[in-house]
Formats: structure tokens, C-alpha cells, sequence
């Protein structure tokens, strides 16, 4: 089958379309990255969904006009990809819509135990105007099921990297940065995956606010900058960074409140210093995770393979490259295994419609936390 | 196949669940009802979803979590009604979930002509609780498609009721009162379908007001007063009720606002009486209605078969025979054909959830003002 896969993360700054051919199931699943294509939204509609994305604040009118807006837009996203590409026939789309709430945890609420999450963008739409079937909204049923709705990457990273002999360690650095630890030989069940915290998350806002840029093109900035140690060492005592995994974050975590205690705690110092710090939390925290919960005996942990947005930051990669290398892991890109960095997020919702499609489940429960395996998401006939 | 039907209307007084067996597909599509069950919602959650409809100012995380809930509220009320009934093989359930907005009309919105709709309960959560795969969210596929979202209950109508040679008028008196009209002979595309405006909506919102009960018993209190005709004609030229056919309405049109207003047009009176006009207005709406809309030579209409809660209200009934005998027709009830007046708008989403499993289309594009036929809703597998 030739499957889109859609996916636009927490960072709010566009649409990823991966389009790949797959073939074979569960474990037996291959692919072959066709197209990498990304969509920049314009900046009313990110500043829309940023004012969205868990506010106290807000009505239900534009939050409906914005679940069918994305439809439109995740549409032009894809016709766009296949332009691109030449691609004609698709057979399925897997899109994963814009993360407006989530809440891993139950709580109760009116009488039940809740926990909940929303991705909006609606799968009705997106089928009828690519006029293919479309599976959406992939998180809800592994929450029905136990689980906290992420990560779901990791059922990919499983299927893609995992070796009899080599443990490997995925980690994407997107908005969040998450890592997918795979041992040598592993089964599911061995399969390790949590958030570590932030990605690009904190970087971006800080640059955003210090230096009105969307983002540190390249770590040009950090690069100028040092980072103020105290400050560092104050934001690696966030609560989140000692809880054991299976955890996840989000801006609930790292968003806005975060980023501004993190100036403070910078205290006087020059803007580029700011940044530089934002940037070795990002790398140290990830670090601290790899030491704490993931690096143990007869792992044999090999190759730690890196994705996302924040692979281009040359700053961050050097941080990073400084923890993983005395870790005794060879630092790796994404490209290596065939997959574009910044496609693979895209590239895995694509792989998880195709399980869906096939009526198979594609959590990962030692990831999730969920009690059995799952078929994800909702699909939409055109 | 034994499907459930879950409703959940304007009302929001709480869930029915119609529970069928459903044979053959489109126009040769057969059901028998073989039981209904009516699930009251508590007074909080009621509250929680009268004051997130329409919202405009609310928080992104009990909208969330409403959506969670509903959906763990559904699965009792099918498990309920499994247990009354002791029916206990499901093969399929079809929820229409509880509506927070809907607006069928495109309007620009960033750069995109939008209309959309929402409708709460996550089917994925649904499907897993229950063990059978749920189809949910029945409206968008009809709106990408052209459509209003609304009426989506003719296409059932006009399996059950279309004749040979009578024309039959399908009336539902739920929240909001609507109509479906099948000349006979008719083919899909003679279908008349529409909202007439309001149906206990505003007798049950003044009735809340003025007496503190959740809606007018049989009819008891508009029986003791008498209508005042200067606010049912005040009331009859809203200018919903001019607008020409396809046409739907909600809360938008005849909400808390409209509701206040008409009690301040019945100026001094007794409390018996704003009911009374209240409920001269749902039956003298609906006989305009059918005058100028419906009512013609050539379509050999009959049977005018009312089905909903306001079936109970003995007074509306006895007004709504006033506007309809003259017009020749013959004032029946649902019961006639074998179905329970409450269990008809549930039994209505067991018959589209079934055409959607056969991937089968079930908007009525006369109906909806669609472009074309739509395979309804999203498929959750458990």
C-alpha cells in the first residue's frame, strides 16, 4: 500500500507529510520512504492554535472551526506531497491532527476515573477531500485501554531499528524530545520509551521572545552564548526529570511558564547566554534520563539514532554528542537507516494507519503503559 | 446484525439506546427494534453539557474530559440496556454523540470557507469498554460533502415509512421539532426534510424557569393556561421560520435567549400561560411549516407519524391535531409502525452505523443540501 502519514507536533509549526510504500504486519512490517514534504503554517493559524492548546480561556465555535480548518489544510498538505513527488495513488492516510490537551493521568471527574486527550483536525474531511480512507485521532484507545496515549513512535522505532545483536536507542527531538530504548534481541515487552522532556520546546520560545525568530537556525545563537550553570542545574530539579518512566510532557510541563522561570533563573547575563542554557537542558536532561533509566548491563546498547527538527541545531547535537559518546553510544542520524530526520514522526502515523487498516494493534504497552495491545485510531471512509 | 443505537439529544436530558436487528442494505434495509432504554443523565453532568454548548468561554480540559466521560456514560447505558433486555450479542453500535456546536452554514474563516460540527463521546473509548467496534461523529462527512450536517434522520425515514401510494410525513417533536416529508412514489432526491423550529426546547427551558421541573408532564401545566396570540405571532416572525428548506436550528435560534424573550412578549400573565404559548408556538411553527413547505397536489400526503419525547404532551398533541387534520392528514404515532416514539432517533444511528460498516452511504442529499451521497461517521474497532 502507498500510505501518507500526517503529522504536525506540539511546536505548532507546520505539517509533515511522509509518503511511504509498506508491506508485511507487526513485526514483519517494511517500508520505503518515498516523499518527505512540510507545510509551513501561516501565522495566523499557528497563533490559533498555540492561544488553543490547553487554554482556561476560550469557546467552542473556533475550536470546531479549527478542527475542520486543519482537515483543509492537512488535505492541501498531502495533494501538495503528491504533487511533489509525481505520486498519484494513495490507498490510506494516517494523520495524527494538532495536540490541543492531553492529560495521561486518570482523575476523577463527575464520577468516573478520566484521563483524556484531543487531537483535533477532522478525519471525515480529510477523507473526503483526498477521497481515500483516513485514519485519525490514534492516542484515545490506548487510554482506553490503560495506557497514557504516548509515546506511539516507539511501536515504530521498534519495528525499524530493533537488531539481534546491537541495542539501539531512537531519539526524536521535536517540540518534546522522547527516546525509544531497544535491546539487543528485544521483545515488545522490552521496549523502553518515555519523554525525557523538552526538545525544541523551550529553545523556541526563548528565541522567539529574546530574539524574534521562530527558531535557533542551526544553534547559530546558542553557539555565541554559554550556558549559565545555576540556572541549568535549577530547571534538572523539575519534578518531571526524576519521575521513572513510562512518563510523558508537554506544554503543560515545558510551555510558557517554564521558559519564563528559566530567564529568571538565568538572572543578568547576555540573551545568547539564555539560549545556550535552554539548549543544555535539552541535552543534559537527556543524559540524566539515559544514565537513570535506560543504560544497564546486557542491553548492550550500541547506537543512538537521532530525529526530529532539533538534528539541524549544531549546538545541541554537540551538547548531546558529549553526553551519549562516554554513555560508550556512537551518535547517529535518522538518514542512516533511509528516513529523513524531520520525516520520521510523519513516517511512523503512516506505519500506524497501515497496522489500523490491517486491524492490528500498534501500541506499545511497556511505551504506553496501556494493560494489551490496541487497534489505534478512527477511520474515515471517503 | 444486533446493533445499538446510542442518542443524545439538545435536550440533553440523557441517552437512549435502540436496540436492533438490522438485515439487508439501502433501500431493501429491514429492522426489527427489539429494545429501548433510557438512561438519565445525573444533574451534574447535565449542567456540565448545557453550559459547555455554544460556550464562549470555556477551558480546553473539561471539554477534553467531557468527551472521556460521554463516552464511559454510553457504555453503561448499552450495557444497561444489554442487561433488560438480555440481549447479549452486539455485533456494532452507532452513537451520535452529544452535540456542543453546529454550524451548517460556510463562513470564512483564515483563509478557508468553513462550516462544521461536534459532536462529544469518543468512540474509541466506547468500542473498548463495550468489545465491539462503534461508529461515531456521523455529521462531518456530510458537511465535506456540501451538506448541512442536518437532518441526518431522513435517510431512516424514508426507508421505513416510503409507499407506494401515500405520502407520509415523518415528525420528530424532540428538542427541536423536524420533519421529513416522502410523497409516494418517492425516489431519494423528493425527500423534503427539515427543522420547523422548535420542539420541547422552549417549553422545557421555561418550564425549568418558571415552575422548577425539568419539563411540562403530559402536558399538564400548558392545559391549565391558555396561549397569549400576540407572542406566538411575535415569536412566529423569527425569521428562521420564513427561511425556505433545507434549513436546521438548535440553540442557536431558540436557546436561553430566545426563551427569555418570549416570556417578556407574553408580558402579564399567569405562568400557565407563557407555557401554553410556548407550546402553541412548537405546533403552530410546525403547521406553517407544512403549509408553505411541504403541502402539495400531486404528493398524496396521508400519515403524519410523530415520534419523541413530545409525543407525551398531551396538550402540543391535541394543538398539532388542530394544524394537521385540516390539512387532510392523519395524526399517528411511531408506535404504529412497530417503533417506540423515544427509541426512534437511536434506532435511526443503529440503521447508519449499520449502512457505514457496509460502507454505504446514509445522508439524504435532499435532506442535507449534499452534493452527494456519504458514507456517514468513524469506525472504532475495539
Amino acid at each position: 500500500m502507498i500510505v501518507a502519514g500526517v503529522m504536525s507536533g506540539t511546536s505548532a509549526d507546520g505539517i509533515d507529510v511522509a509518503i511511504a510504500r509498506i508491506f508485511g504486519r507487526d513485526l514483519s512490517l517494511r517500508y520505503d520512504l518515498l516523499h518527505h514534504f512540510h507545510l509551513t503554517y501561516s501565522r495566523p493559524v499557528r497563533s490559533l492554535i498555540l492561544s488553543e492548546m490547553n487554554s482556561s480561556h476560550t469557546n467552542v465555535a473556533d475550536l470546531a472551526r479549527l478542527n475542520f480548518l486543519l482537515a483543509e489544510l492537512y488535505a492541501d498538505a498531502v495533494r501538495k506531497a503528491q504533487k511533489e513527488s509525481g505520486i498519484r495513488a494513495l490507498d490510506l492516510v494516517g494523520c495524527h491532527g494538532q495536540t490541543i490537551y492531553h492529560q495521561g493521568t486518570p482523575l476523577q471527574f463527575l464520577g468516573k476515573r478520566i484521563s483524556c486527550t484531543w487531537q483535533t483536525g477532522d478525519g471525515s474531511v480529510l477523507a473526503a477531500r483526498l477521497g481515500i480512507p483516513v485514519v485519525t485521532d490514534f492516542r484515545p484507545a490506548d487510554m482506553a485501554a490503560g495506557g497514557k496515549g504516548a509515546p506511539l513512535v516507539p511501536f515504530f522505532d521498534f519495528v525499524s531499528l530493533r537488531h539481534r545483536t546491537r541495542g539501539r536507542i531512537a531519539q526524536n527531538l521535536g517540540g518534546i524530545a522522547n527516546l525509544t530504548a531497544i535491546p539487543a534481541r528485544a521483545k515488545a515487552e522490552d521496549v523502553i520509551a518515555f519523554d525525557t522532556g523538552p526538545g525544541n520546546m523551550v529553545i523556541d520560545a526563548l528565541t522567539e521572545k529574546l530574539f524574534d525568530r521562530a527558531y535557533d537556525l542551526n544553534g547559530n545563537i546558542a553557539r555565541r552564548g554559554a550556558p549559565i550553570e545555576a540556572a541549568v542545574r535549577r530547571a534538572l530539579r523539575h519534578r518531571f526529570f526524576a519521575e521513572r518512566p513510562p512518563k510523558t510532557s508537554g506544554r503543560e510541563q515545558f510551555g510558557r511558564e517554564f521558559s519564563e522561570a528559566l530567564k529568571r533563573w538565568c538572572g543578568r547575563c547576555r540573551r545568547e547566554d539564555v539560549i545556550a542554557t535552554a539548549t543544555a537542558i535539552t541535552a543534559r536532561s537527556i543524559g540524566d534520563a539515559l544514565r537513570h533509566f535506560v543504560i544497564k548491563k546486557n542491553a548492550r546498547y550500541r547506537d543512538y539514532v537521532v530525529s526530529g527538527g532539533g538534528v539541524k541545531n549544531v549546538t545541541l547535537m554537540k551538547m548531546l554528542a558529549e553526553q551519549v559518546i562516554p554513555l560508550g553510544l556512537r551518535l547517529q542520524r535518522m538518514e542512516e537507516y533511509g528516513v529523513e530526520s524531520e520525516a520520521k514522526e510523519a513516517l511512523a502515523f503512516a506505519v500506524l494507519a497501515y497496522q489500523t487498516w490491517r486491524k492490528r494493534p500498534s501500541n506499545l504497552p511497556s511505551a504506553t503503559g496501556a494493560r494489551k495491545p490496541a487497534v489505534l485510531g478512527k477511520l474515515s471512509l471517503p
